[in-house]
């Protein structure tokens, strides 16, 4: 690790339960369940969340008012900044005139439409981003093409004027049942990409990589443990599955982010660890 | 990750509950308890382990015997091999005599008496042997350090005609709780051990990264997802610990060692997961 770790933030957490590709969320949409939604945000906050993902689905007629509506009900439910979630320039954008603290964006593609039509949004509001490794091909295969990605993305961010550290580059994650090299290619991206582009942060939406699989909980975890030994800064997981605050309080320590191991020893305190 | 991983060997779990060190193995080492060995063995058999590493203490009036001791009781108790740990040149030889199948041996380092006295023994066997980056000056800090340590070890394995996949080296662990920085050091080590020595494989003796702290089996766990994700091929844990087997049976398919993730598969179906 060329860079030491700074120990005044920790692991970042975006809690990924609100999103309408889940049965619930998308029922709850429907129905405008704003006591459902408001239940899913207080829940992730209280396991340890630092952003509350919102993702309305990608129907065209009614995502940006179901992103609105999200996006409203969620701030009114917990005090934590949101992490806006959608692929439409037009629905992300009626989605930030309502938003009332600095949210995270997700995400930025090295691609035309989305990268041009969402990058101007995100310097706009000064905004940490998601920049997923992902063209039109889809998920890249390796290390190189996931550390060429992320230069298309930070030359982006650099030629925006915005600081290099407000990219969150995700390798975007493969599921080991169908993708069995591809899971420690994407750790060796990690390192790669915090290696070549100083200041630059990481992300992974990670519930992908035991799709298919049973016990998904124990692949999961593993599997943020590795990649947080590569450097890993945030993830984009359900806060509230079994053992995922503990496993990123020790992580945490172990990047050596926690001076003192502080944090992790309060946690044990507390009983959060058992 | 440069060279793929074999599927036909998955990792390799090297026992350590049977070491003189702790108080219970040496009262029952003291009152020739076989008995109570026996059990520790077969505990550690079932959990999953493939070596059983055995530990007399270093009280050079009686581990040679003592050590002897060990070795037939725990290969009268169990099928599995031995990792024999002794720094003893003259134990090891005394133990070595009574050994019934190719043992493991625990550990040459890179300095003179340790090296110039076992790896004789280690080349007529043609045993795999742990190799522990530790030097007069104690652990070494850092990741060129720990690389350093390495090549002086490959390169006399190399000299004794020796395969250099019967190297494991062991990048020695540090406690977070006094040396937060060496956690990630280590990792990468790992990485660029195997990286710079094609075909050399890895260890680590895992606990005392979680010396001093609360809770130690979520840090202990979480460090061996870490390790893993930087091709880490085996380790020197208690796989009777909580969770232990499952994340290392994560961690294999993961690593792309199980091929069609099988081995994971049958273990959630076995309830083993849970």
């Amino acid at each position: 690790m060329g860079e030491k770790m700074s120990t005044s933030q920790g692991f970042i957490i975006i809690a990924e339960r609100i999103n309408a590709t889940r049965k619930s969320i998308r029922r709850a949409i429907e129905q405008k369940d704003a006591d459902f939604i408001a239940k899913e945000a207080q829940k992730q906050a209280k396991a340890g969340a630092h952003y509350i993902d919102v993702n309305a689905g990608s129907n065209p007629a009614t995502e940006a008012e179901d992103l609105k509506w999200l996006v409203k009900i969620v701030q009114d439910a917990v005090e934590l900044p949101l992490c806006v979630d959608c692929a439409s320039p037009e629905a992300l954008k009626g989605a930030l005139a309502v938003v009332d603290k600095t949210p995270m964006i997700n995400s930025i593609t090295p691609e035309g439409d989305r990268i041009e039509g969402i990058l101007p949004l995100v310097a706009e509001h000064n905004a940490p981003v998601v920049g997923l490794c992902m063209d039109e091909n889809g998920v890249p295969c390796g290390v190189d093409a996931r550390v060429a990605a992320a230069k298309v993305m930070a030359d982006a961010v650099k030629d925006a004027r915005m600081d290099i550290s407000n990219l969150f580059i995700d390798p975007a994650i493969c599921p080991i049942s169908t993708s069995p090299d591809e899971a420690l290619a994407a750790v060796e991206a990690i390192r790669s990409i915090k290696a070549e582009f100083p200041g630059i942060r990481t992300t992974c939406g990670l519930s992908n990589i035991s799709f298919g699989l049973p016990n998904r909980n124990v692949v999961n975890r593993t599997y943020l443990a590795m990649m947080m030994g590569a450097g890993l800064d945030s993830a984009i997981i359900d806060p509230v599955e079994k053992g995922m605050k503990a496993l990123v309080t020790a992580g945490d320590a172990l990047q050596g982010r926690d001076e003192f191991c502080m944090r992790y020893i309060q946690a044990a305190r507390a009983g959060l660890l058992d």
